[in-house]
Formats: C-alpha cells, sequence, structure tokens
C-alpha cells in the first residue's frame, strides 16, 4: 500500500487502552510502506491530550475512545476515523457527516478474542474463581444469545466444543439462518432468559439502553449467569446491584464495567 | 443396586477436600438404595480423623487421599478402596493386595472436568491474568499431550474447538491410533517440547517422576507453557523453580502444588 504521491499523512493512534505491541507493530509497519506518519497517543490520561494529539492528524485509529463534537474541532485536517471493534457508539457519526469525515469499524475483526474471553470468565467463575472448592462443567449447560452477530457465533462455535446446548435470538436474522448456525432460534428477548447462561451481543441503540432490567434478570434459572461483552449500558445498572444484593445465586461476567465508572457494582463482583 | 441380604455396611467417604455436594447427594442415594450406611469425613485436616474413621468401614471412597500401610492397618473390616479419579498413587496397592483389599479407580471419569480446567487457566494465563493489559489468542496454537489417555484427549477436543494444533506422545498408544484422533503423533518425549503449550497426563512411575527438567523445559519455544494437572511429583521441582526463575516468558499452569507443599514455587508463580 503506497501513499497518495507528494502527500505527507499522519495517522494518529490514540488508544486510551494501548493495542498489544504485536499489533501495533504491524500497524507501523502498513503506515511505514505507504510513507505515512504514525503518531502514537497510547494510555492516555486526559481528554486534553487527545484534544492536542488530533490537530495534525489526517486519520485516527481508535478503539472504545471518544471521538464527539470537541474532539473533531480539534481535528481540522482530519479525514478518517476508523474503530477497531464492532459498534460505533464512541463515535459522533452525526459531526463526522458535518464535517466530511468517514468513520469505519472492524465488526469481526476480534469475534474469536471476545469468544475465548467469554469462556475464560465462564470457567473461572464455575470454579468459584479458583479458590479451591468444588465448581461444575459447562459441558450440557444452555447459554443464550442476545444477538447473534460476529461475536455471538464465535462464542457460539466454542460453546459447541465444549458440548453446551445454544440459543439465539436475533431480530435481524431469520429463524432458519440461525438453525442452520447450529442454535435454537428463540422467538422473544425475555425467552432467552429461561436458559442458565445469557450472553449480551447487541449494539448500544435507543432500545437496547438499559433494556437488561430486572424482569428480565429476574426470568433467569437457579445459578443464572449474564455476559456482557457488548456495552456497560446495555445493562440496567441499578437493577443489576439490585438482583446482585438479592440473589447470591446470580452472577454477572463483564469485561465492560471498569471499576472507575460503577464502583458500586464492582463492590458486588468482589 | 441392592446389598447382600442381612449384611449391614459401612461405606467411609473420606475426602480431604469434599465433592461437590450433588455428587454427594447422589452417592448418599445409591447406597440408600443399598441399605448401606454412609458415612462421611469430609475435609479433614488430620491423618488422625482418617485412622479413626477407618475403623469400622467396610469400603471406603477417596480423592487424592492418602490410604498407606497405616490406614489399612486400622482397616480391619476394609474390603474396598475406590478412587474417584485417575492414577493409583495415593494407594498403597501392596499393602491392599496383602490384606485381600481390592482397589478402584475410575479413569476418565473426570476427564471433562479437568480438560475445562485446562482452558480456564490457559486463557486466564494468555489474558495475563485478566489485569487489563493486552493478551493472545489460544486460536492457531500448538499443544502438545505428553499421555494419550482419557483426560489428554477431553483436553484434545476441547483444544479442537478452540481452531488449535494438537501433538502428542503416548508409549501404549500406536501413531496411527494417535493420528486417527486428530492429533499429531510425536516420536519422543523431548518433541513435544518444540510445542508452546505443552499438557502432562502421565500417571506418577518410577519412570515419569521428577521427568519433567530443565533439560525439556529449555527446549520450550518463547512463551512456552508447561500445564500440569497430572501429578506435581512428575515435574522437577527444584530445575522448575530455576526456569521460572530464569525464563519470564516461561508460564507454569498447575492444579496440583498446594501452597502448604512448595511454598518456594508458589512465591514464583504469583
Amino acid at each position: 500500500m503506497a501513499g497518495e504521491a507528494g502527500k505527507a499523512r499522519t495517522v494518529l493512534l490514540a488508544t486510551e487502552k494501548a493495542f498489544a505491541a504485536a499489533a501495533v507493530t504491524k500497524i507501523e509497519d502498513v503506515l511505514k510502506a505507504a510513507n505515512y506518519t504514525l503518531k502514537k497517543l497510547e494510555n492516555y490520561k486526559s481528554k486534553e491530550d487527545l484534544l492536542a494529539a488530533v490537530t495534525d492528524a489526517d486519520a485516527m485509529i481508535i478503539r472504545s475512545d471518544i471521538v464527539d463534537q470537541a474532539v473533531l474541532d480539534k481535528a481540522a485536517k482530519m479525514k478518517i476515523v476508523v474503530r477497531a471493534g464492532a459498534g460505533y457508539d464512541n463515535i459522533d457519526l452525526k459531526a463526522c457527516e458535518g464535517k466530511g469525515i468517514t468513520a469505519m469499524n472492524t465488526p469481526g475483526q476480534n469475534a474469536n478474542a471476545v469468544a475465548e474471553l467469554v469462556f475464560g470468565m465462564m470457567i473461572v467463575s464455575a470454579r468459584n474463581n479458583f479458590d479451591g472448592t468444588s465448581g461444575f462443567e459447562l459441558v450440557n449447560r444452555e447459554i443464550a444469545f442476545y444477538g447473534f452477530g460476529a461475536v455471538a457465533r464465535a462464542v457460539h462455535k466454542l460453546a459447541q466444543g465444549f458440548g453446551m446446548k445454544s440459543f439465539a435470538y436475533d431480530p435481524y436474522i431469520p429463524a432458519d439462518k440461525i438453525k442452520e448456525m447450529g442454535a435454537e432460534p428463540v422467538a422473544t428477548v425475555a425467552g432467552l432468559f429461561e436458559h442458565q447462561y445469557v450472553s449480551l451481543h447487541v449494539p448500544l441503540t435507543d432500545e437496547t439502553k438499559a433494556s437488561i432490567n430486572k424482569e428480565l434478570l429476574g426470568k433467569m434459572p437457579k445459578g443464572g449467569t449474564l455476559i456482557n461483552t457488548a456495552r456497560l449500558e446495555v445493562v440496567h445498572e441499578a437493577d443489576m446491584i439490585e438482583v446482585l444484593k438479592t440473589r447470591p445465586d446470580f452472577c454477572y461476567l463483564c469485561d465492560v464495567a471498569p471499576k472507575e465508572l460503577v464502583p458500586s457494582l464492582h463492590g458486588l463482583l468482589s
């Protein structure tokens, strides 16, 4: 890949949570081949750092970093924002459009990584966080997917390896297609919560925001476990805290709830 | 199942590390149906407790509990010792034979449980113990099995689900049989250590005792990881400590090294 002849381009890699070193090396190699300049802002701590870094960037690569109007206003040369990950909820798409900036994401690219993480969390939890006490096996247990996109299907594939039974609800995928992929179609969101594990794989939208509430969680059987590798805000926080306080058998596995955002939740998750 | 007519039998369940409650309930049900008396000695702390408990038992069920000459000498009525697990190294078979006591084990019964545990440990380790830093995925990586019995094959089955490549050495299983099961046969023990993950599934014998030494471990590639769910003593302890001290990239995943037995090891494992 080569840059447009004669154009000097600066690509900003802005990652509040840095990529693995190997990934950064690959990005460096690609940009070098294109004669582009890479500017790294990794593990930055304040919005001000980001605002200062975007001023001379023609493009930026981000993870879950927030790119809002304030960021775009400082980015006079910006032409494209690429999110390494699924979803766009951290990018102000309207503001991008207003400035003629293209926004892109990479759905499915991290699907297997998330799927492996889900199983890591499920096994550790089933073994009582490796505290030495007896736990249980995942084989023959049931997992239900809310949303059956790339990540959910990667989790489903691993679940099949573990001898689990999969169920799925996705308003955008026909039931026979879900069946074809080896999962049992479920007619409603509520129907998912009859199974021991429910794994969330929906984007954050007005419809999904705070949609996982105590009514749904209350339907879960003994040992019910909600897995959230999607978006923190999909779960109704106050309801979750109430459920965690009142149901000792219930389990919430989550990689999207940083301590600084929800200290009250972390107090309960231990 | 019913007991012999007119015979009152006492079955001792002696587990230093108790079974899951559900398993104990199942044992209770079976013994009740047979009109046998169940005597439970769970989570016992001293050998004396075991010596006192065996005196009136006709049979005993154990896990990794040590049944040696001293225990058998107190067990005047004992007819059978059943180990829930693979291997016999915690039972003095010669002493059993001398007293006409039958020893049995349950190879393969906990194979899937161990296999799931192996993947729990591998994923958590690959994600740097969930410390928030970037880790790596298991997909496409290589795992080599020393011994390809029931547990190894269960780990192999999960490895296939994760898209890993399996290798195996087992002196008692022909190479073509190993190939048939989807793993690449390896000609020597040393050959196993060319792969990133080596998982031990050998019994503790004179031949295997302390056989995993620094010569073998030194062959492992960068990020080499030894998984030991077999027996603590198969690994040469002093060599392992040396390797852990000198190779920060090396990883030892182990569920068979209690802190009280090897404090020096735990200091390094963190």
